[in-house]
């Protein structure tokens, strides 16, 4: 199962509407969730999107601003009183820990799985986590405080075996594996069959970067050249740009011309002021600089694989 | 203007579902509100009612678990955002402050108004705010944790000048508001004309109870005799008395057992459990011990004046 799917399940800047809430996404790599931020009303975003909270191992905090963590306490409840078990881990800036754990034990107490906490250095990229579906890496981003994207890089998957050469050579089933990781297979016979001719290139791995809060900051360019998609923020129109800058937040048109710049395949623009009662005017300006761009929306799946 | 009001923002149990948010309730006393509860999400429910955030100064904590209180943080880092000024009072458990403050001070920092905590003692019942419209006294809950419910209670009203005796004794305006208040009053001749020729009883006072989360505890019947409306949990039916009973929550034949025996005008039954996809089986044991019943839901407002 070579799925890789994002779920948007709140797009808002800090001040949440009656249309966008705050900051969340869940990543669906193989069967594994991994969430990215955890804006207030999270948990209920989670279920409306029929995702399987027992498959969350992973939560990826960008930054400590309240719109883009504080559904965390409702989250953690729930996942305890549905019996989630085992560890969650909190990767966030080296704060966390000491600003979540006494509200997470004094409310979640009873809870059956281990809350642990991973600091993460905000102002360089580093391998943050890493299995065998994917790495995580943190993109240092340009904020009021400190704050980091993540690029989520899905692992080289195995080569496909051709269905019609493993009937002619009759290769056994425990042997496949083996051939899928690009050995040869050697006949009853000792005819050494090169991999070449047993298999097809697998699946091209794809990459998804989150950027959100940033100015525009082309410094982040080479962490995120040529993603499959890229999320960023386009918190202002070309009206606010200097209320953008002064806040710290990209226009769409900028997280358009990082788009561009960094050669992604698609573009999706998200954490909107409050300011817009229709993000048309965002999309239409972040268009005029790189042209495959959406609009992020609750309940939105992007799916790169 | 003697408006009364109760607006329902959330009456789910732990589990929020897609039709139901954690505990939260607004009561609008003569355009002042007060909030009881804070569950997850009631910052958006609270504009949802299109309710006035600058208008609320004191918030009513009626037990430490998170789903009575983990909107706090997104509720009060907004009105921040919005300008909210003065003082916001958070009326809970002595627990409260120590730990919420710190979160509030790190994600709350540049709130433009002061966040001050009254400690309030869940196991007596004592007056813990009064203004010249309500008075709000605790009620004193049986549940897992120290709670308390709450008892509004409105103040008298001024008695209601007749305006055809105010025409007829041409009264000046200035001497209205002490007729009102029951002064007699005297004409240019020295003639007294005693108030009960000039005015009418004021409208009666109304009286709200909030009890939940409780188990069935026959002892507040003597604090919410005879309210208008009572709100009292009923997490769950008659197929879960035991349980009811083994994690302290209530029915909902015991919810409406109270409200008779207590003799109150109406009963609201609410938090309830994600159990049950529909809860008119809940309204129907309830109804079955006290007529006057409803069920609880958000969006719901009260009108009791």
């Amino acid at each position: 199962m070579s799925r890789f799917e994002v779920n948007i399940l709140g797009c808002s800047a800090a001040t949440p509407t009656m249309r966008h809430l705050p900051s969340a996404q869940v990543l669906n790599v193989r069967d594994k969730l991994f969430m990215i931020d955890c804006g207030e009303g999270a948990q209920l975003s989670f279920r409306r999107a029929h995702l399987n909270m027992t498959r969350l191992g992973h939560i990826f905090l960008s930054h400590l601003h309240g719109d883009h963590c504080f559904g965390l306490f409702g989250l953690l409840s729930t996942m305890g009183l549905t019996g989630h078990t085992g560890e969650v881990v909190i990767h966030a800036h080296p704060d966390a820990e000491q600003i979540f754990r006494p509200i997470l034990n004094y409310f979640c107490r009873e809870n059956p799985f281990e809350i642990r906490f991973n600091s993460i250095s905000p102002s360089m990229s580093e391998a943050i986590y890493s299995d065998n579906s994917v790495t995580v890496r943190t993109i240092p981003l340009k904020h009021r405080i400190p704050t980091c994207g993540f690029l989520f890089e899905e692992a080289e998957s195995q080569r496909h075996l051709r269905g019609d050469m493993a009937q002619f050579y009759n290769i056994p089933t425990y042997m496949r594996a083996a051939i899928k990781q690009g050995e040869d297979y050697t006949t009853p016979e000792g005819i050494v069959i090169p991999n070449s001719k047993l298999t097809l290139p697998p699946t091209p791995s794809v990459r998804y970067a989150y950027c959100s809060d940033t100015m525009y900051s082309p410094r982040i360019i080479p962490y995120i050249e040529g993603v499959d998609v890229l999320y960023h923020e386009a918190t202002y129109g070309d009206d606010s740009e200097p209320f953008a800058r002064q806040t710290f937040h990209s226009t769409a048109r900028q997280a358009a011309q990082i788009a561009q710049q960094a050669g992604v395949g698609k573009l999706i623009i998200g954490h909107f002021s409050a300011r817009y009662k229709d993000e048309n005017i965002l999309l239409q300006q972040a268009r005029e600089e790189f042209a495959n761009t959406e609009l992020a929306n609750e309940g939105m799946k992007i799916i790169l694989k």
